[in-house]
């Protein structure tokens, strides 16, 4: 069996330029999401598009990614905060994700500057996510917080 | 200036099994979801996930580059319905998205059989978070809804 099997639905009605669409997701996470090709395209005014939902795709996994590595590592973060961003642009002839950042912060009682950075690496290998943006130039910045 | 930047950040407190995250969109256009371990690999229990997002990302996106498709063939679609399935799994030493599998059902007065298949085959190309997926096994199967 597999480790997850996860479904989301989108309908779309007209052409791209003036149409809408309507994402739902299988798990009833959240309620109907409008998309339009200007949402995604200009100005984002309060609709998701398919690389916003992407980037909280990477930056979710990267940070259960992050937690496991972490917890290998005998440590136990405090709190992970983990932005993605995620830019398309025209790139080999069309549309193409051409890049995805991490910016991470952590707070990880006990864990030094190079383990974190040896995991902050192990994380980007292990998240799937990320795999998926093996053809896309992905960058991260990460930032241990001091102990208080 | 790149056609799209799109963010969302996700934090994570505690350990992988135990901890819990929260993801946010960049555009506001959902409130803050809940994450967990447990509801990615078991029961979803109304949360989303990594690739419950993933699939809404690849759906919402298949569906503007069949819209486009379809009018670049002096088609407009009255309504398009896409369903995307992502699989995460074991696969090369550690969890993998292996598959990616679209149901694409179409309402396009007008349209033959012959040229959805084509169009079908181009939006594939076209969508960029579908070749994000090129590591995977990507399918797609495609229904042209008969005129009423």
């Amino acid at each position: 069996m597999a480790i997850a099997v996860r479904m989301a639905q989108t309908t779309w009605e007209g052409p791209l330029a003036s149409g809408t669409g309507t994402v739902r997701m299988g798990s009833g996470a959240t309620g109907e999401l409008p998309v339009t090709w200007a949402a995604r395209t200009e100005r984002a005014d309060g609709k998701t598009s398919p690389e916003e939902l992407a980037a909280a795709a990477y930056s979710a996994c990267y940070a259960m990614a992050l937690a496991l590595r972490l917890g290998e590592h005998k440590a136990v973060p405090e709190r992970l905060a983990i932005t993605a961003t995620v830019t398309l642009d025209q790139a080999g002839g069309g549309p193409t994700i051409v890049s995805s950042h991490l910016d991470v912060t952590a707070r990880v009682p006990g864990l030094g500057k190079t383990a974190f950075d040896t995991v902050v690496g192990e994380a980007s290998d292990l998240c799937p996510v990320s795999r998926l943006f093996a053809g896309a130039k992905v960058t991260v910045d990460a930032t241990l917080e001091p102990a208080p």
